[in-house]
């Protein structure tokens, strides 16, 4: 096999498969990284990629979404309304643990000597197996082959296989299977081959310095154990029970204990040569907020007793049957590119496994795979990873709003709180309540609302799901467009009464608590326009659920007119000199940041500069503008979008991985195709390769969502503005095919890009109306539809260059001016900061 | 004696004296405002008007200036350069307190019954004193005589006497006087009379958990005792020592014991009738950073021994002595006003307190009176303070200025902290690192840098101590020129070059990280422009102070003139529509706060709105332009200042008590008298009536300068703009005569102010050179000057009100307005919020 010269992993190490992420080096220096790489789960349960002796590691991780500890966040400096309840996700009992003594020598695989080993991480089977073959001291050869899985089918269960031969000798075997609390990972620091992090990196979640998980069951009979427990402040409830089956020749006993924190089940087994071992281990999880420990208890017990009933064949079955629809919805397929497709393959299996079963729950910033931002929602699950569920998997879709829709009274407590009408979701949070303690980068980013209420509407868009609407949901663009109405005001110009928005911050965190963000005011007049459409034709299609929603919410007259009349005369600030919309009404004054005189050593800015510096240039963590140009684009004109692509890029550093898919798309619809791909791969690999430094923390989930939307809106060119799909594509050259597929209103649709056609084949349902470039289509059952282009779009060359802004110097009166971040390139460096092409 | 109407003091518990403040009810529900009222000071010791008895109390006090435990500032969410030391204010041993109790019943003051009650802080004496008569639980009736002091001439020294006499039978006396270790007063909050603080409120400080004083020292001989204390973080060491005399003719035993927290002394006296007994407790504190506490010890030897050997008579002479001089210098005397009189000179006697003795440190927010702010020094002292001093004990304001060199290493290492040249002070500290742990209102009030250039420059024009310039004090000038320069940035517009300062915050702090404040761009226009003609005079008037500078500087032959370019340049934002300065670039946009309409029980908003709430509108928590116009005033016309003043003023909550002096200042000038006497009331009376309801944390030191200020710039109409000494007065119609004393460069002049005419009379010293309303005069020795008075300035009725500005409404359309506060009186309530005229 061939290596891309521009691949930024290491094959040797990591070869190319399509279907899977394999290794066949251990790695001790990057732990951290395949930990996350390697991780299992389906939305709810996640175990990281550690290995399964359970020793070494950078992180042992098992995470529950949603099951978090509270605590009091206790600020340097108090005021009011400020954050109050601190919320962290919680590292479950660790039940994946499977621990290994041939002679009574441990296998602990930072030390042992291998003479064979692979890992792999199946994206058809959903299953992680390993194969080492190990010489133990006494020099005896033995093959060990594992697997681990978390179901899709069951979210409460995970299932590890442990199989052991000895190749060339009779030993003693002993297999021990513990389930063991380890109270929030503070013992591994001590213990692990990887330092704990040093300094302070806002990005981590807090540790616990008290004890979090108090144990109140502890219950084990007929092989079988189960532990129960509480946190301590935020008092959910936890069972996790296991129990194991042996299948071996070998003469064998089986022993096991229970405590507060170890439950463990011991094989010894007398091995004879070429007979193996193997032991099952069906492990579950149950949690709760208010559910007593010990009805959990019995819930662990139905999800055991049935798991052992279906047998680990019809269990794995079942995985793939699964993973088999998953990919019929979702797949996207990049011909003649096994390197990138790898890559996609496993983006989008990361979505399958952040989002699957969240079922009440949201989307964590780092899904199930680690502890990073604490286990938080954000508004990522919204904008990053909700059209990737609208279009492919529309019940998860809609699962994820109803998250929303629940928190909506929590959310209306602290409008109060912020002294607004309406509803006010918090910028971060597992609860329900604000979580952010840095309000200037958090609450501030009122645009939260609007992202919630974007969401909703592209769903209902995508599923025609206006029933979800009529049931309640409506309730969610109601409160936000409330909190709009009274959180803007009104000033007159000359000519007319104008409706602004003070005091926010953008997407952008790098420009922090400004008047008229663009992207807010944007998004906002989006919500307050959805709203009153809403009501509107819920008065006409529904009558019963318009009364009462009227009654609900105490909807007066003129409440709807008024927010189409904010929606109509909002602001959107414009500059006629430069012909760009400013990103808020100062943005253009501030000086700019010299970013190519920047140190690579000093970035990524904010672990290098006191915020006040930062804020003080004219500077972008992240796409803000160009992020608006995206989800609004039918409310900008193709020179507009240019205009301020090439002016807000050079502009980007980039150092929040919610950028790059965002500046690829857009890049994509101008012409910067070569850019386009560029950013299409910073954010393919930020994981895989580790470019911001950080996937030890766990997977960028939104990047993961935001992968599949330049793959299908950047390059297969897809938008869905009010519901009417439309496509312009923009094939990049140095791919001969593309193919995705989406759901538009229950039918599957095979899009198929080519240079020259673009091609629509049904694969489910009856009928889908789209747009070709203004070309209305019509795709049926019987008949494929196949669309000639004559190109992929305009084509621009290199990347903008920072505008040369009038007036704009240093202080010893030389101009500024920057550029983007020079890229660097080692084939053979795997830690290579960022890929190009 | 007849009280006035609008008095806000209840004068049958404080009745009128013009030289002491005078409590003649034992009042149990405000003991934290008398603790602060009554207290007494040196600088550098400050005991709380705590009753002698120890037992009831608010929070029993003891302060000394700069001693202070540190901890890690933990950050809710870390950014990089947010402040990392924490810095308090220690609570030290307590040793004024003199238990007594008769036939062994305690004198617990709030459930004694007391025939008899005075206590007066006098301000000539400066001695607290307390009579009181007792009638024990068995009837008898008993006479308790105290007195406590601070002395001016030894400030490690304080003197309690505490005299007894049975009045109408014998008894059995014991008299207990200890030191005890509180351990920063948390004990006292489960014994006091009063509830400890609920919820939160950001102007307290901080309370310590762990234990803060370690004992290091415990030393007890011949009737003395002294405990030597380290603090646990910091490492500051401390040590007090003790020693009584007792004077009676009736038979006594003493005895004593000592232990890590508590030595005590003990008398047992048989008493007769009519026969006193006399005890006084002499006690010394000394402090240092790194000296270890056994040498602590030594020195308290020796000041006790001196303290003994010079005797009680005599050092209550050298107090007296040393309040002769000071009120010399700094009396300012109101003619037939003696409520007014007394409220000016307990003010004055507060400055004489908060900063007679600093030596080398600062002078805290609430001086030696309290924890509020947790001790920290703020621009406080350079704005609101260091004028009184500068003008009235040059020495003090040298030392004062001195403390802030000492911390330009600190400001030097802070500013490459925030990426900048040169050196930026904290916003507030004790140790000289920045404590402000929400930088939005700290670090980013940048012109901290200038305040403190312009009180340097205010010093040297007021004294003629350019000396003190050339040997190192130019280096503030240099550095802080430095770091303005490099924090700012040019950018051309049509005509011109301009420099801009952006993302700082002024001192408004309801507005917060702005572009082009005016008041900081004013003040570091000047702050620049005084770095570079210092350098330059240096270079003229002492060539090797010049080189020598240039030197240890490394001052570039281009860099004097970039400050001064930078100074001509500087960006002064102004509206020409409005014909106002905008307190920002981007003031003028955002929304007007209906003051009117905001309830009194939401008041001071800070308590009750989100900071990001309060920043979207025009509102003031204090004086920011305003301020700009009287500290620069030179750089203002006559309709600039009102048209200002008319705009800010109605925006301007006074939730600081930084602001009413101020507004008084520029209403006097613009015309508004009636307006002008309100704020002065405001500030005079704010600790005397509580108008903020938070003297109990302390006395408010800068509102006690500005009284002064008030009343010498304000009424008096003095200016001092580079060293031109103007007066145009502004007599308040209801006042007959104003009297006050200026030290002008060693020379001291009284100044009489009456309807009609000013007089100067030279005190000391051969000449004066001033000008009234434009006309140079020269005072001498001889010949005192009067100067006729046509009228007392320009003369406006009422207050603004809220300018309607265009285009400025609500969300449902109606235009916004807004006035002052309303103000409540009743005379018989001493809580009343706002006092009126």
């Amino acid at each position: 096999m061939r290596f891309a010269d521009n691949d930024p992993l290491n094959r040797l190490r990591f070869p190319i498969d399509e279907w899977a992420l394999v290794e066949t080096d251990f790695g001790m220096h990057d732990m951290g990284r395949t930990e996350t790489l390697f991780a299992v789960g389906n939305g709810y349960l996640g175990l990281r990629g550690n290995v399964e002796e359970g020793r070494d590691g950078y992180f042992h991780g098992t995470f529950i979404n949603g099951f978090h500890e509270t605590w009091p966040i206790r600020h340097a400096e108090e005021a009011f309304g400020f954050a109050r309840v601190g919320q962290t996700i919680v590292n479950a009992p660790d039940a994946k643990v499977i621990r290994l003594y041939v002679d009574d020598e441990p296998l602990v695989l930072t030390v042992a000597e291998l003479l064979g080993y692979e890992r792999r991480l199946d994206f058809r089977l959903g299953t992680l197996s390993r194969s080492i073959e190990w010489r133990t001291p006494s020099g005896k050869r033995v093959l060990i082959t594992s697997r681990r899985m978390t179901s899709f089918t069951d979210r409460h269960l995970a299932i590890m296989d442990y199989e052991v031969e000895l190749l060339d000798a009779d030993a003693a075997v002993t297999i021990s299977s513990p389930i063991l609390n380890r109270q929030d990972g503070r013992d591994e620091y001590r213990s692990g081959v990887t330092a704990p992090p040093a300094g302070f990196d806002p990005r981590r979640a807090e540790q616990f310095i008290d004890r979090v998980l108090q144990p109140r069951v502890q219950r084990s009979g007929n092989g079988r154990y189960v532990l129960g427990y509480q946190c301590t402040n935020s008092g959910m409830t936890l069972a996790v029970g296991a129990e194991h089956t042996i299948s071996t020749e070998n003469p064998y006993t089986e022993s096991g204990s229970i405590g507060d924190d170890l439950a463990k089940h011991i094989y010894r087994i007398q091995a004879k040569q070429g007979k193996p071992i193997r032991v099952t281990k069906f492990v579950t999880y149950h949690t709760a907020r208010i559910v007593p420990t010990r009805e959990l208890v019995d819930r662990t017990d139905r999800t055991l007793d049935r798991a052992i009933e279906l047998g680990v064949a019809e269990l794995f079955d079942q995985q793939r049957s699964w993973l088999d629809d998953f990919w019929a919805r979702s797949d996207v397929e990049i011909a003649d590119q096994p390197a990138l497709q790898q890559a996609v393959r496993w983006n989008l299996f990361q979505l399958a496994q952040a989002t699957a079963r969240t079922d009440g729950d949201g989307v964590a910033a780092k899904g199930v795979t680690g502890s990073g931002y604490g286990g938080h929602y954000f508004w990522d699950s919204e904008i990053y990873v909700m059209p990737f569920l609208s279009y492919t998997a529309p019940i998860v879709a809609r699962n994820v709003l109803r998250f929303r829709q629940r928190m909506l009274d929590a959310a209306r407590a602290r409008a109060i709180e912020l002294n607004q009408r309406g509803a006010l979701f918090p910028w971060r949070t597992i609860n329900g309540q604000e979580s952010s303690a840095y309000y200037a980068a958090g609450t501030a980013q009122y645009h939260i609302d609007a992202d919630i209420a974007y969401a909703l509407c592209q769903y209902v868009a995508a599923t025609g799901d206006v029933d979800f609407l009529a049931r309640g949901a409506i309730d969610i663009l109601v409160e936000t467009a409330r909190m709009w109405e009274d959180l803007g005001f009104w000033r007159s110009n000359k000519t007319d009464d104008v409706f602004h928005v003070h005091g926010v911050t953008g997407p952008d965190e790098y420009t922090t608590v400004v008047n008229d963000n663009l992207y807010t005011n944007v998004m906002a007049r989006a919500n307050l326009a959805a709203a009153a459409s809403a009501v509107d034709n819920l008065q006409v299609d529904n009558p019963i659920a318009y009364h009462k929603l009227v009654n609900r919410l105490d909807i007066t007259p003129g409440e709807v007119a008024s927010w189409r009349r904010a929606a109509a005369h909002m602001h959107i600030p414009y500059d006629e000199q430069l012909g760009i919309h400013p990103q808020d009404s100062q943005f253009l004054q501030k000086e700019l940041w010299d970013l190519e005189n920047t140190p690579e050593d000093r970035r990524p800015l904010l672990l290098h500069y006191h915020p006040l510096v930062i804020y003080r240039f004219q500077v972008l963590k992240q796409a803000d503008v160009v992020l608006a140009l995206y989800l609004q684009g039918d409310r900008f004109s193709t020179e507009m979008k240019r205009a301020d692509f090439e002016y807000y890029d050079p502009l980007t550093t980039g150092d929040s991985t919610l950028s790059a898919i965002v500046q690829s798309i857009i890049a994509s619809e101008v012409g910067y195709h070569e850019l386009a791909m560029r950013y299409f791969r910073a954010a393919l690999f930020v994981d895989l390769a580790d470019l911001h430094h950080n996937a030890a923390d766990g997977v960028h989930v939104a990047s993961a969502g935001g992968v599949w939307s330049t793959l299908v809106a950047g390059f297969g060119g897809f938008r869905d503005h009010g519901g009417v799909f439309t496509f312009d594509p923009r094939l990049p050259d140095e791919w001969t095919k593309l193919t995705f597929r989406i759901t538009l209103r229950g039918t599957r649709v095979r899009v198929e890009l080519e240079p020259t056609t673009i091609s629509f084949t049904l694969e489910v349902g009856d009928e889908a109306r789209l747009r070709v470039r203004g070309a209305e289509i019509v795709v049926t059952a019987d008949e494929p539809v196949s669309v000639p282009l004559l190109d992929q779009g305009p084509r621009l060359f290199g990347a903008p260059t920072m505008r040369d802004v009038e007036g704009s110097r240093r202080s010893d009166g030389t101009l500024l001016t920057a550029s983007l971040p020079t890229l660097s390139l080692d084939p053979d460096d795997e830690e290579a900061p960022i890929p190009v092409d």
